[in-house]
């Protein structure tokens, strides 16, 4: 290997070490009480600069954790997407919707860091438009919003607009805390994150099925 | 009014002073993002220890900004159950839970910081059972869920608990959304707390009302 390729590949080993190390401190401290020099000597990089020279800012970093993440999710989604072929039910299209996520939770093996990673920065000021962009904006969770209003009796948009953003909620913050549950050997509702998926499928089924309400009451 | 009942008062218009000024800077920052100092500072106190001296640790701080809400909407909570006096459908029950609540963030005008606090509170990693335990751990809480739990078909215990668990995520979330749009002049799905509640109490009502499924789909 020449000295240029072996030093990219420090480098990139550098960078997913500083990741890992960071979802970890952020998900279990909260992403402002750690500091870019607590992550990276968490990391074991003795120079105090090591986490702005991989990453400029904070901002980025959080995108970077997230994207690692996003994109197999994306990519399970886009497969499951395509086995329902543009058919299937309300429920299949919530499937497709929820299961990526929760497999993608299981196969990470516990404790994993993301949900609660991810339910803390949608909730912050400054970092939410990251996750919300990048993560829940996905094209292929756009796709499946839009696939299911076409199997609903028409809702009107600011229904369609609220129970959108009620789905990410419900999805991410009851994906972090069964995380946080499982990490802190606390019970959990369900035993599996197949079976978490398996509630959350329903319940979200339930909250698109709603009958619309638009008087007071 | 002697010295000492006039240093009493005006010790009680600071706290209430530093309990406002760290409820606006941690909705819109972070609780972590914000130090005591920042909050003594910007609630106009010359001693940098002010904040410790009224409040002792962060949580402690966090948990008088939770009361000085949660125990207005509880009293309104309790009032509204009583109107219902144990009769109801299940619609009633959870506008018991939601209206409170959202009927309390009208009242604070706009923009309000509340949600958005309590939103972060419940998301941190050290600071969530302070909310869990006071906020929307409150006795009516419970009662209604109970109340709820009595008049569904008999749900098992995990998913009795989960759904207890997402609609505390979907009404604490929604309307924090709901309040950052609102204080930062963007468009909101519905006009007023009136009708986002009104939308809450749907969707929530048809999370309970969901069949129950046990095998993966």
């Amino acid at each position: 290997m020449s000295g240029r390729a072996a030093g990219a590949e420090r480098s990139s080993d550098t960078r997913e070490l500083i990741l890992a190390t960071a979802e970890r401190l952020f998900a279990e401290r909260g992403v402002h009480a750690v500091s870019n020099r607590q992550v990276g000597e968490a990391a074991g990089q003795g120079n105090n600069f090591a986490v702005g020279y991989h990453f400029g800012s904070r901002a980025e970093l959080v995108r970077a954790i997230i994207r690692r993440h996003a994109e197999p999710v994306e990519r399970a989604r886009v497969r499951m997407l395509a086995g329902i072929a543009g058919g299937g039910q309300v429920r299949d299209w919530v499937a497709c919707l929820v299961r990526p996520f929760t497999e993608h939770l299981a196969a990470l093996g516990s404790p994993s860091w993301y949900a609660r990673f991810g339910a803390q920065v949608m909730t912050d000021p400054a970092l939410r438009r990251v996750v919300v962009d990048d993560a829940l904006g996905a094209a292929s969770v756009r796709r499946i919003l839009d696939g299911l209003n076409r199997r609903l009796p028409a809702l009107p948009l600011p229904v369609y607009l609220e129970r959108s953003a009620m789905t990410r909620h419900l999805v991410m913050h009851t994906c972090a805390e069964r995380e946080r549950a499982l990490a802190a050997g606390l019970p959990t509702a369900r035993p599996s994150w197949d079976d978490a998926a398996t509630g959350l499928v329903a319940a979200v089924v339930g909250l698109w099925l709603a009958p619309v309400t638009t008087t007071g009451a």
